[in-house]
C-alpha cells in the first residue's frame, strides 16, 4: 500500500499523513512535494520518523510504481464528466501494491493527473462543505483499506493498457473525432478498472477485441 | 450528531475537529478546553467558523446532552477489562442526538470517563503504531456514521438506568461484593449498551428485573 501526495503544501499535514502510514501500514511517495521535510513535519509525524526517512520523492505521477492508482475527489461533476467518475470508499477493494492518490490541499488533482489513474474515489460529505482536511481523507481511505481481509491481484498494467488500445483503436475505426474518442475511452476504462480485472479477465477481453480489430 | 472532545489540548487539532463537524454535520462541545478559540484554532478551521462561534463548553462529562455517549479508546485491553469493552466503527449505529466523546490528545479518556459511556469504539490499527491523531479519529467515525441511513431511537437514559439500577440491586442480593458487583454492572450495561435498546425493550426488560427484585 502506498499513499501518494502530490505537491504537498503544508508541513503540518505532511507529518500527519506520516503519521497515518505508520498507524495503517503504507509507503509514503511525494510528487514534487512544495514543502521541505523540516522539524513541523518531524514534530506532527509523531512515532513515524522511520516513514519520513523512507520517503520517495519523485518528479511526476506516471513515475509512481503501483499497478492500481486510486485518485481521490472532493469535486462532483455530472455523469457526463467522465474523469471524475469515481467510486465510494466502501466499494473499493484492496489491491496488491495499490497507491492511494491525494492532490494538492489548495486545488486536488488536475483532471490530467485523474486520467492517470486507474479508478477515482469520493468521499462523501454534506454539500455544504466538501473538501476535507488531506489527512482526513487519507485517515477515512486507510481506514477502510485496513480492514479488508482479502487483497486482489490486478491484472498487469500492460495487458489492461492492451485492451484501451485495441478499444481505442475500434473507436478511431469507428470515426470517432478525437475529442469524443477520448472521452470513450477514458469511460471504458474507468468502467473496467472498476472491476479489478484477473489476468485471465483481462486476456479474455484482449483476446476478444484483438479478434475484432483483425475483422474490421 | 455531536463531536465531545475532553479536555483538548492542541488548537490545531481544534481547529481541524471543527472543520469536520462541519463536514459531517455535527455540534461541537468542550469539555473543561485546555486552549482558547484563538487564530490558530480559526484557521485550522477553515470554512467552518459558524461550528467554532455556536460550540457548547460544559465543565465535565456528565453535563452533555445526549442519550447515547459513545466513547473512544486506543488501548486494547483484555476481555476481563469491562470499561474498554469494545465495538468496531462498523458495527456502530446512527443514534438520534448521539455524542462522539474523544479523550484529551496525550492520555485519553480516563476509565471513569468510559464507564459514563453508553459504548466504548476502538478503531483498528496496527499493532506497532494504535494511536491515531484526534482529528483523525473524529474523520473516520463521523465518515463511518455519516453514510448509514437509519437513525435510531433508543430507550430514554432514565429506563435505561432503571435497568442497571435493578440488576446493581440484584447483585446486591446476590451477596456480590462491591468491587466485583461494579464489574458485573458495567458489563452487563456494555452488552445491553451495544444492542441498541428501544423504548419497547427497555420497559420489557426493566419491568422483568423490578418483578425479579420484588421476589426476592
Amino acid at each position: 500500500m502506498k499513499v501518494v501526495l502530490v505537491e504537498p503544501e503544508y508541513p503540518e499535514n505532511l507529518g500527519m499523513v506520516a503519521r497515518l502510514c505508520k498507524n495503517f501500514g503504507a509507503e509514503l511517495v511525494l510528487v514534487n512535494p512544495r514543502v521541505e521535510i523540516d522539524d513541523t513535519v518531524r514534530q506532527r509525524a509523531m512515532h513515524a520518523q522511520d516513514v519520513l526517512d523512507s520517503v520517495k520523492i519523485v518528479n511526476s505521477l506516471d513515475e509512481v510504481d503501483s499497478p492500481y492508482l486510486v485518485g481521490t475527489t472532493a469535486k462532483l461533476a455530472s455523469d457526463y464528466n467522465v474523469n471524475r467518475a469515481y467510486e465510494f470508499p466502501w466499494e473499493l477493494e484492496r489491491v496488491e501494491n495499490m497507491a492511494l492518490v491525494f492532490g494538492r490541499e489548495s486545488t486536488g488533482l488536475t483532471n490530467e493527473e485523474l486520467a492517470l489513474c486507474d479508478t477515482v474515489v469520493y468521499i462523501p460529505t454534506r454539500p455544504e462543505y466538501r473538501t476535507l482536511n488531506i489527512a482526513n481523507a487519507v485517515a477515512i481511505l486507510l481506514y477502510e483499506l485496513y480492514r479488508r481481509e482479502d487483497e486482489r491481484t490486478v491484472a498487469d498494467r500492460k495487458v489492461r493498457e492492451q485492451i484501451y488500445t485495441f478499444w481505442d483503436g475500434l473507436l478511431d475505426r469507428l470515426g470517432y473525432p478525437r475529442d469524443k474518442r477520448r472521452i470513450q475511452l477514458l469511460l471504458f476504462k474507468r468502467v473496467l478498472e472498476r472491476a479489478r480485472l484477473t489476468a485471465r479477465e483481462a486476456y479474455g477481453i484482449a483476446g476478444v477485441l484483438k479478434k475484432l480489430q483483425e475483422l474490421f
